[in-house]
């Protein structure tokens, strides 16, 4: 429950809520306009907001640009964050075209393919031949990648990522990566996740 | 460890190993061979096929085709799981041209979108309008449904689902939505998954 990545997903929820109650006129909240609307309890948010050292004004409630700007900045999100994509079919496409990333300064800045009809070095972003990888990475300091190639391919070019020194891979694939000390793997398998739906409903 | 859910995600690995195996010209596997490729231990495995009725041979190992299909009996996929899309944007039509779902019996049955200029009932899937929604999910007995349009309009969606007595959703929007006991929700927030992913990298 306090774990880092729970502590980040609820940063997350926090901001994407402070959006929507600034658009609705709010110059500041208190955590438990927060917590109705999350369905959690008030400290806890208190407890997240001191863990990251973002402070209530002195009458009470927290500033919400203020807040906002602080959480983008813990998560590291005030400067763009270049990530590169490799493997450019429905999901990938779908990915270089979704928009969320962008209101979090989250940018793909090239995708990679192994089929010579996808690539075009003048699109944006770039969709470059796989050969090209390794070189775009070091070039880049580019330190996250999506992985979204089909199953059989997906071995291979891992290797090639942890070569890279890719530090951190968000795994679309069917293969289940494990984590190691220089590389972080976060696994998405949407098949995965529909077939554990389909039997828990079923059961 | 040992929840429904991780037993179920570790039958689909097996299962896809098991046809990889297949593929390379087995006819039967023994739990070392499973453990190995998985980095999990053999006891484990044996533990869940026995877990699910999961029966060797005399002679030591495991009948592949005969596994396949008892794991397809035992999460259902024997028969086709008819699932509806809500939301036929990026994500929604990458979702729909998914081969990955064919193999496993799975069928988006149709695609809903408020859009006009997205719906086409004679594509295959169909892409209806979400007013036919209710009438659809009634009809056609449908339990599982994947949600896929934007933030804004996902809580309206949520409502009529519950109203069609929807039993699983599978949602990519950005709102966490919580499992009732009538309903079993699994959140898949692609944003959250890479900025956390991001924020483990920098730290």
């Amino acid at each position: 429950m306090f774990s880092d990545k729970e502590k980040i997903s609820r940063l997350l929820s926090y901001k994407n809520l402070l959006y929507r109650f600034k658009s609705l006129g709010f110059v500041r909240v208190f955590s438990d306009n927060l917590a109705d609307t999350l369905g959690v309890s008030s400290s806890l948010i208190r407890k997240d907001f001191s863990y990251f050292g973002i402070k209530g004004n002195q009458r009470g409630g927290y500033h919400i640009d203020t807040v906002i700007e602080k959480i983008q900045e813990i998560i590291g999100f005030n400067e763009a964050q270049k990530v590169i994509l490799i493997g450019v079919g429905h999901i990938g496409k779908a990915l270089i075209q979704y928009e969320g990333f962008r209101n979090d300064n989250i940018a793909i800045v090239a995708g990679f393919d192994i089929d010579r009809n996808k690539t075009n070095e003048k699109s944006n972003p770039p969709i470059l031949h796989t050969e090209k990888l390794g070189e775009y990475i070091s070039k880049n300091k580019i330190k996250v990648a999506i992985l979204a190639v089909p199953g059989p391919v997906s071995q291979s070019v891992i290797e090639l990522l942890r070569e890279s020194k890719i530090e951190g891979i968000l795994n679309f694939t069917p293969l289940k990566l494990k984590s190691t000390d220089n590389l972080v793997v976060r696994n998405i398998n949407i098949k995965v996740e529909l077939a554990n739906l389909i039997y828990s409903v079923k059961h």
